[in-house]
């Protein structure tokens, strides 16, 4: 499996999503400016894969920061982070975690806060994958065997630091011994589950059908899916799940279908700052993710589009909440608030 | 507003649908294989469009068949024509109305029966027109002022011989003074919400706004939506309603949402043999609809697609059906029969 994103000596080194499967390059991020910007155009993407990503921009940041200036320019190095998406959790989460760091390194030496700060990152990359296996333990028992797992998107080793959440719980489930198979919606606008789940899944040898978003409820309503799996951009303290656009719309047809719907995300995707999925904030995307197709044109020149890249699925449709500590059902208000204490 | 198809001395002219919006193209169809062919390949596509161009081929055929040998060319012609496309019942009934125009004619010369025939699909074309505007006059009262109409795949112009079923609701609800604008799902693989839906509103200067398949639900969760209209591609006896793959998933979001879901077909759609939607057959299309995009690659070489080009809508999710000679509620069975008798 490819790595999503490393520390090397040379800077941050990402695999360029936007570009697969057609081309596998990578790219190396120098400076935090240019992490910030892999994040906004989605060379890298998916909440836990950003998380990573947003530390490791803090830690290259400070390593190139004046130290004459220390204070402020982590200030700053911080904020524009901070601002490439909105959504996705993980990304504060993150960033808090090095200015929580930052903030007991008052006064030491510069080389000193330096290395504390890309230990941290490196820390939070490892973790993750870690969080991903224990994640893919508790869910694993979950999924029928010998039936078709949906997923939506790319909740994959391609959205962490490897593994996967919603993917790891399909790996754990094989690695258990379940006889399983995936069919991936391909996830329109951006086509993540074409161009990555697909991709991934196949690279591993698990049985993966592509089919467009559009057709899912046509194979639930079939019979056809044992159960869904995606990932999490963020979760409020009742429940509510944001997730890629298209989620909510697969888990009214789960629960249309009478299908489980499972939703495997870390800890650090809870906010329970928010009591609703109401709050969380929708990122709008270029309308050219839309109108475009690598660049092809679809749709007439001119055309208004929407492009809300979210979709909110209230907790009623989910049927549980996979976590690295465990698996959370309703009332979520009390379960998810206890797996947030550990 | 471009012509869909027209009968011309050349032989059949249609607008080449896999080319719009990028390029506008016409392509004559000289022979009943070309006319096949035109189907198969949805250079044309669209239930009644679909029935029209039918009963061109069967016309165009005789033109050139063997007079010495017409009842077996006849009989080769209709098979052929018939074999195209498996979901669209208009296609049959358009077959089935020229067959029994031909019975008629037995014994005549072949000059008069050449001549009646090509009347007789010149005439479906003229009717269905006008079929479109009677079910634009009974379905625009149902359309609510002043929001927004979302609509799948094209159920428009380009789907008819003109002013289209779906888009025809539209289009005469605005005749009518009302101030509605569209969403148009983009509609894959096919794209036909982007690259016709849209081209065609646009041309109209009917307000329209893309979307991908998969925010259908995020905005009818917002009470952005004030109803939906689609189309249809065969409709059984109990109101259930085989459409474009995706009509179902945004029929039960519709039902979730409290959104009013309407179809707009004419009789020539409903399918009373058969009780049920779930004995209408769906047909399955290449895989490369899926994989490829205007002949760019979006997705891994080698993974498997499924690509079921239509959905059934059990008409539980269907608030009315608007045909020409009125609109069908609930029982469908009494509704539905008692349309179909006129």
């Amino acid at each position: 499996m490819v790595e999503t994103i490393q520390w090397t000596a040379d800077g941050v080194v990402m695999i360029d999503q936007t570009k697969l499967p057609r081309e596998i390059v990578y790219v190396t991020c120098k400076t935090y400016e240019e992490v910030a910007d892999a994040i906004v155009t989605m060379v890298i993407r998916g909440a836990p894969a950003i998380g990573v990503a947003a530390a490791m921009g803090v830690a290259i940041g400070v390593l190139k920061a004046d130290p004459a200036n220390l204070d402020a320019e982590f200030e700053r190095i911080c904020t524009m982070l901070a601002r490439t998406r909105p959504t996705a959790v993980n990304l504060f989460w993150a960033i808090d975690r090095m200015k929580a760091l930052y903030a007991t390194l008052r006064g030491r030496q510069v080389e000193e806060i330096r290395a504390a700060l890309v230990r941290e990152a490196e820390e939070i990359k490892v973790e993750d994958i870690a969080i991903n296996r224990a994640m893919g333990s508790h869910g694993a028992p979950l999924i029928p065997d010998g039936r078709t797992v949906l997923t939506h998107c790319n909740a994959g080793a391609l959205a962490t630091a490897g593994f996967g959440t919603a993917l790891g719980v399909i790996r754990a489930a094989i690695d258990s011994g379940k006889k399983i198979d995936v069919f991936a919606d391909e996830t329109r606008p951006f086509l993540q589950g074409a161009r990555l789940t697909a991709w991934e899944l196949q690279q591993d040898g698990i049985p993966t059908t592509l089919i467009t978003d559009n057709m899912a409820g046509y194979f639930m309503r079939q019979g056809r899916i044992g159960c869904v799996v995606v990932g999490a951009d963020r979760i409020a303290a009742n429940g509510d799940v944001a997730n890629k656009v298209g989620t909510y719309s697969v888990a009214v047809l789960a629960k249309e279908n009478g299908v489980p719907f499972y939703v495997a995300a870390p800890v650090s995707t809870l906010d329970l700052t928010l009591d609703t999925g109401d709050r969380i904030p929708i990122e709008q995307r270029n309308s050219r993710e839309v109108t475009e197709v690598f660049g092809v044109p679809v749709a007439p020149e001119g055309i208004a589009v929407q492009n809300p890249a979210f979709d909110v699925t209230p907790s009623r449709y989910v049927t549980a909440i996979i976590t690295e500590r465990g698996v959370a059902r309703a009332p979520y208000e009390e379960s998810l608030a206890r797996l947030a204490k550990g």
